[in-house]
């Protein structure tokens, strides 16, 4: 790997483990053993860093997702994906969603591309809930579609923050995810229509097994 | 106004136009013509401020608005009523929710006693939430209501911040709050009985109309 990826990557690792606030540069270069110099040849300070981490990697993943996820021919299914996919993001690069308006204040450049891959995604968000309308999987009035939009992408942006908040001891693992998604679907599921309730337990079901593997998987 | 108390106020308003994290003891002290000395005498460090807002003021303010709402003979408004109190609470100190996993991290004693109140919101919606169902105005089934509640808190706790990382512009006025009284709503709507719409429409119409007058009490 190359130094600059080197210190990328363990930005991202030590930004989620101690908090972007506590981290400086010269934590990163002594975790990597390289010289304040070497890092500062790479990038001019912290915000350069982060900003690098959301441009290189959290956007082109966000951006990516949007064609990854199949075509429309089960909606549901396309939906939740795509939502599963948004999810881990926030997972990998939680530093930067548990203080985000304060990310975006500091850094004029970050917050234009973070405003772009969001408009993105609602879009996206907005042509699947039209797709599963379409398919008669949900219904919901034409005026509803942008407050759902921005309901399912705050529970997106916001869960894994307010997970941490709730509890005493703040450790995150697989099953905050799961959560999460498992989320979105109770969201959906008072717009869901009688015949594709079904449909709907399926996913559910399918996300609840994930969660409990994942519960279970953590060490007592 | 005591010295203490001058100091408080003073963190509010700073921490909530600049964020906390640009703003010092020094500038707080500087800010109020006093002496750092004096200030010290106060407060031990930002994080003892920090905690003795939300200790004095948010947490008191949470938790007497649990006395304040009215009893439940009109279920949709005492809910109503309940959430948009937490909202005035999350834009009154909206800098401790912009990065609120960050502070309570770094203060075990704000985080527990953040805690604590949270599980005292977490009761009281659920109540509310099986009032309005006992009054026939929605209805969930049993599993779902605390998944109900942790949507409405979440929204809640991060309808401002989400609204603030959702334009170029980070400008935040009473628009935003009714907004976020909005958005619970329709997070109620699919839920509501259809003999009981036009109550859940009157409750739309009084924030849509809140919201207008905000909106045009912007200058331009």
């Amino acid at each position: 790997m190359k130094t600059r990826d080197k210190i990328i990557q363990a930005s991202i690792e030590l930004f989620n483990e101690q908090g972007e606030r506590n981290v400086t540069t010269n934590h990163i270069a002594a975790h990597l053993a390289i010289s304040p110099g070497n890092l500062y040849y790479h990038f001019r300070n912290k915000e350069d860093i982060i900003l690098s981490i959301y441009e290189e990697y959290a956007r082109s993943l966000l951006l990516e997702t949007l064609s990854k996820v199949p075509e429309e021919d089960k909606p549901l299914d396309a939906l939740v994906l795509y939502m599963d996919s948004v999810f881990q993001t926030t997972m990998k690069f939680r530093f930067f969603y548990s203080n985000l308006p304060v990310l975006l204040d500091k850094n004029p450049s970050l917050r234009e591309k973070y405003v772009e891959v969001q408009q993105s995604i609602s879009e996206r968000v907005s042509h699947l809930l039209i797709s599963l309308r379409a398919a008669e999987i949900i219904d919901f009035p034409d005026d509803s579609l942008a407050d759902i939009v921005s309901i399912l992408r705050l529970i997106n942006t916001f869960w894994v923050s307010f997970y941490q908040t709730q509890t005493i001891v703040n450790e995150v693992n697989d099953s905050v995810f799961y959560q999460g998604v498992l989320k979105i679907l109770v969201i959906l599921r008072p717009y869901t229509k009688e015949h594709a309730i079904d449909e709907l337990n399926k996913a559910c079901e399918f996300y609840q097994q994930r969660y409990q593997e994942a519960v279970e998987a953590v060490p007592a």
